[in-house]
Formats: structure tokens, C-alpha cells, sequence
């Protein structure tokens, strides 16, 4: 198949696009560097530095043979991203080319409306360059799991059944997200609503809980090929920065009671889900949303096992409450469905102690570039 | 009061600070001319010529002696908004500034993105210059009744409480617009319902229904200060559409069946409740939404309507069905409630025989200037 990865250079899109590719797709891989510039800005580089998106392309054609297309540009802008759909003509686009820090999206009036430009102009600009000139063209499309918030009812996937006053409707899920980038998903998927229920687009819309991990069958082959790994404030999530805090012997930061639980799934998981989505499409005039974790855990829970596993490979590794930074429910009901990629065939790796091990070997590989200035949070939700 | 008013130029913006300004607030507008502008790309200049902003406010001053100060900007640039924020500290804000055809808004690419853009980033400039400027100031915002669509269920007045596998919880009331243009609304309120629970703003989010008439208080002291007359298929509300095609003595052109059910209300109505809403603001903390319309019908009675007090004066009134160059049901269950604004005090103005004779008078009196080429549908939703 014809596979345009949008954000092809971010922690998902390069695995993505090698994997796609070692079986044999045709992919091209399109991305604006925003992540790294903003990194490189808030002094949130990645534990493992890596080469550029064209080199990491021909490292991986040198060792599999197989060629992954490049194209460095703003998709937010309608033209550069037509030209490719003119040219490469996809028959599937995976859109991961949102701004994706939290954080960054509540620094300030700049890197809020930075965010909510780049990310629905970027979709935006999907759904037209599909319409125009690829209208059978798959679009799937990263959302997040923080989309629905922390509703005090069971999340279901994408949609809801209403009874009210006697009568009944079926309707998007009510969402509610604890961040403006968490809300221009919210955004993006109302759009993705408008245009699949006016023009019959074919639309997925995958929420995705955290993603921990850096090994994938590509990735193996040459440390060059490693997903990004950010730790910081900016970009890390929990698992990383707990990962690292390990490593460096400082305390595992946990924002508040702690009880915040989340869908967490392993990146080779997203690999498949992906996959799997992109192999049985959604039909016309389909919003297909999907929750796209493998299991649920509280922040203390992931405290505690990173503890344990870092303790019985030598570590010292202490956990400490801080102050949380963010707005958000610290004690909370959460019973997200999660059943529609099971049926299409999705096969969990669950983070056992084994994988946490090894994600720990990993980071204690690196850890002469840790850098624990970078972890404390520096943006607050005041 | 210290009131902003953005988008002031426009059909609602004009009456309501030429009302604000008669009672002895301190009233500054604030208008890009993007309807003016976009009126003359699409031969859809309004029924009646009118002054600029700044001469209206000039002939406004010259018979009441209450000035209306003017600023001729775009706020979806964040430093024009700020400045005018600093210089003015307003106590309310109230923003009409968005792109308010639906089917602009669906006649291609740009005009869809412009749309997109122009209203979110006007909605986001707002917020964040109440932040960083006027944080106890308070948004009434104009949403719009289309944001909720026409589901099969009771339209309640922003919120819905629901009930789920025998768990509670109170959401957003789930919206499914017909248009970009009023999904660019639904939007806007995600955006400011994000902000409110996470910063404390005070938010009035008013989804008004189709509004007609041009008498106001102000208005009837001089023609030159009527507000805009729209009858074409890209401004033009099936109202104004069907006055001018009684006067011109062509078919009244129903979309479809006609069975399309809308709350509307008096222009007198909307000057009301956004003074209701400006009178008694939201908390902080609170995004108020209220329904605002006074009545329902179909716009087959609405056809009827005009039919009959158009053959009551003389006039020979036909309509037709024409093909529905929108995608919308024609047919369907519309309950939606608005008691908000009648327990704010709301003494609503019906659409009376005698209102519509006024209306139909008023046609009459230009009806030289009326073009019957600009009234058949040039954009369809396919």
C-alpha cells in the first residue's frame, strides 16, 4: 500500500514508517521538525541523540534495502502537503503530526496558539488534501485517550447511546481534556465528524493512551534507528521520567496523591494498532474510533513497579510526592472500553517486569546524558 | 459598563452598541470588514447600502451625542486585540467577530479555512487577552443554535446530564452542526469550556437561533443606521430570502421538504439578551450557556407565513421547493428548551403578522436595489 506518514520523524511516526516499510509498503514520511525546535528552545533535548529524518531514512535503507521517502515541511501549510498527495497519491495517511506536549501548550499565549494552529490547520489541511485530490484515501488519525478527561461514567469507544426524557440518540462521546493540546484533539475530532458525516470520508481515529518503549524490531538492527526518548518536562511521560529518575538515584516525582490512572500500551502496540486499522479500513462516511491501550494503572502503581524492578537490578530508587502542575483529578473512577483493536486482532505486550528491566538497561546505556535539570516541572496549569 | 463589542460592524454587533452606547455604557468597537469584504468577492452586497463603521458611529454620535469608539482591525491578530485591551480595560466583552456563512464556509478550501481560522483564532485571542489583561472581565460569546444539530432528543441549554451503566455525570450537551461555519462554533465552545474550568474565566455562551428584523430604537431615528440587510444565498437567512422574493414577485425558494424546524428570535430580542447576559454575568469559573430564540417553526410555516401577509398587501406570493443544496434533515424532532433567558427577564417580540407587514414595508421601500440573480443557491454541501 501507498503510505503517507505525517509527523514521520516524531517517538511513533519513524517507527511507524519503518516498520510499514520492512513489509514491504510504500512509504513517505513528511514532518516540519517542530518537536526538535521546540526542544532545542526549552532545553528539552532527547536522552539519545539522533541523526536527522533523511539519515535515519538512508541509515535504515543501507541495512534493510528498503526506502522510505522523505519530505521536510509544514503541513499547516495546505500547499506543501498537496503537492505530496498529488505526487505520492496515498491510499492511507497516518496523521501524526500534532504538537504533542501538554506542557508546551500551557507555557503562554505564543505556544498555546502555536499549538492550536499547527494541530487543526495540520488536520484540517489532511481532511481537504484527501478530499481533493485522494477521496478514497484512509485517513487514520492519532487522538489521545485525554480526550474524554476523567468522566465519573464508563468511557466507551468514541460514542455513546443517549436515553433522555424517553427518547434516545447515539452521539460522540462527551469529551472533557485536561489541556489545550489535549483539546485540539478534542477539536480535530469534531472536525474529522463534520467532514466524514458531510462528504463520506473514511476516517479512524485512534485514542491513544501513553506509549512507553524504544525497542522495535527495526530499531534493533542500529541504536541510529532508536525512537526519540524524552525525559523532560516538556516531552517526557511519566514511564520516561520515572525510567530516568530511577537511573540518576533521584526520587520518582509523582504529581500529587498519584491516583491519576491512564491507558498505558507498548509502543510495539501502537505498531500493530496502527497496522491493524490501516489493513481493515474504515467504510465510508465511517468515524471509526477506537481506545487504543492495553491496560489501565495509577501513577503510584507505575511508581511502584519501577521501584521494585529498579530496586532488584541494585538501584536505590526512592518515590517523593511533589506538588502537582498540572489541573486534574488525582482520585478519580476510570473504566475506559478498550475491546474494538482486541477484535481486530491486537496482541498486548503488557509491561511486565521484564520490559521494565530492559527499558531500565536501556536508559542505564545512556546515562551519562542525563541531564536531571531537565526533569522538574517548569510549566504550571496557574 | 466598559463594554467591547467585536465584530461590531456586523448585523448584530452595529444595533447592540448603538443600544449599549444610547443607555450610557462606554462602548468600543472593533471590526475587520471581513463580511464587507467577502460580500463583495461574492456579488452579495447587502439590500441596502450603509456608511462605514466609523462614519455610522459619527451619524450616531451627531443625533444621540454618545460616542461609540471604532477601531477597524483584525483580532485574530492577538497584538491588535491586546492593545486595544490595554487601552480600554473593558468590563464585558461581547464576540460576534466570526465568519457567519455557512455556505462561505462550504464553498472550497479556502474559504474553509479561512473560516476555521478567522473564528477559533478570534475565540482564542479573546480568552487570552482576558487573561493577560482583564481577567475579571466577562466573554459573552455568540454561539449558535446550529451547534447542536437536530438530534432526537430534547435539545437542553449547554449541559446534559446523563446516565450511564447506573453512574452519573454532566457533560457538554453533545453537538453535531450542519455547516463548517457552525462547527467552527462547536469548537469555540470546547476551547472556551476548556479555559473556564481550567482558569476560572467568566463565560456566557449564547446559542442563538436565526435572528430577523432591522428596527431598533436607534436604527428608526435614521436609515443610515439600519443594520445590514442580507438576502443572498451566502449572508441572506431564509427570512430576509423570502421578504425579497414576496416583494420581487418570485417564488419563495424552500430548500427540500421544508420540514426544518429552527428557533428564531426579534433583532429587539438579541439586544435584549445579550443585556440580560452583560447585566447579570456568569461566576467565575462558569460557562453559562443559554438557548436563545423565542419561538420554533418549520420553514414551511414560515413560507406560509409570508405568503399570507404578503396576499393580505397586495402582493402575489408563490413558493417552491427547490433540490436542498445543504445536507440537513428535512424532517426530524426539534425540542430544544430556553427558559434561561425568560428567567433572566427576556420579554420576547414574536414574529406577528403586523411584524412581518413591517418587514415586507421595509423591503418594499428598496426593493429597486433588489438583484434576483443573488438569491438562488451558488453553493452547494456535495
Amino acid at each position: 500500500m501507498r503510505v503517507l506518514i505525517l509527523g514521520g520523524d516524531g517517538y511513533l511516526g519513524w517507527p511507524t514508517a519503518m516498520s510499514l516499510a520492512a513489509q514491504g509498503h510504500e512509504v513517505h514520511v513528511v514532518d516540519n521538525y517542530m518537536r526538535r525546535n521546540i526542544a532545542q528552545k526549552t532545553q528539552s533535548e532527547a536522552l539519545i541523540p539522533l541523526p536527522n529524518l533523511q539519515d535515519r531514512a538512508n541509515i535504515f535503507h543501507s541495512l534493510s534495502n528498503k526506502k522510505i521517502g522523505v519530505t521536510i515541511g509544514d503541513i499547516a501549510n495546505y500547499r506543501i502537503l498537496s503537492k505530496i498527495f498529488v505526487a505520492f497519491q496515498p491510499e492511507v495517511v497516518i496523521h501524526y503530526a500534532e504538537q504533542p506536549s501538554a506542557p508546551y501548550s500551557m507555557m503562554g499565549f505564543d505556544e498555546a496558539s502555536e499549538t492550536l494552529n499547527n494541530n487543526l490547520n495540520a488536520t484540517m489541511n489532511c481532511i481537504w488534501a484527501v478530499m481533493e485530490h485522494a477521496p478514497d484515501c484512509h485517513i487514520v488519525k492519532l487522538g489521545t485517550m485525554g480526550e474524554y478527561g476523567t468522566p465519573n461514567i464508563d468511557i466507551e469507544e468514541g460514542w455513546l447511546e443517549i436515553e433522555h426524557k424517553g427518547r434516545k440518540g447515539k452521539f460522540l462521546y462527551p469529551r472533557a481534556a485536561g489541556s489545550l493540546y489535549h483539546t485540539t484533539k478534542v477539536l480535530d475530532t469534531d472536525l474529522l465528524w463534520f467532514y466524514v458525516r458531510t462528504y463520506g470520508l473514511r476516517v479512524t481515529d485512534l485514542m491513544q493512551g501513553p506509549v512507553y518503549g524504544l525497542e522495535t524490531d527495526e530499531s534493533e538492527q542500529d541504536a541510529r534507528l532508536l525512537p526519540n526518548f524524552h525525559y523532560d518536562d516538556i516531552f517526557g511521560t511519566a514511564v520516561n521520567r520515572f525510567l530516568v529518575q530511577a537511573v540518576a538515584g533521584v526520587p520518582l516525582t509523582v504529581y500529587g496523591k498519584g491516583g491519576q490512572v491512564r491507558g498505558y500500551l507498548n509502543l510495539r502496540d501502537t505498531l500493530q494498532c496502527v497496522e491493524l486499522a490501516m489493513n481493515s479500513p474504515a467504510a465510508k462516511g465511517e468515524l471509526r474510533i477506537l481506545n487504543q491501550f492495553t491496560e489501565t494503572f495509577s501513577i503510584n502503581k507505575l511508581a511502584d513497579t519501577i521501584q521494585r524492578v529498579g530496586n532488584g537490578m541494585g538501584l536505590e530508587v526512592q518515590i517523593k510526592s511533589i506538588p502537582n502542575p498540572r489541573k486534574e483529578a488525582e482520585d478519580h473512577y476510570y473504566n475506559p472500553s478498550h475491546s474494538g483493536l482486541m477484535e481486530l486482532g491486537l496482541e498486548p505486550h503488557y509491561m511486565t517486569d521484564d520490559v521494565v528491566a530492559t527499558m531500565l538497561e536501556q536508559v542505564i546505556s545512556y546515562k551519562d546524558n542525563i541531564d536531571v535539570s531537565k526533569i522538574m516541572p517548569r510549566v504550571g496549569w496557574k
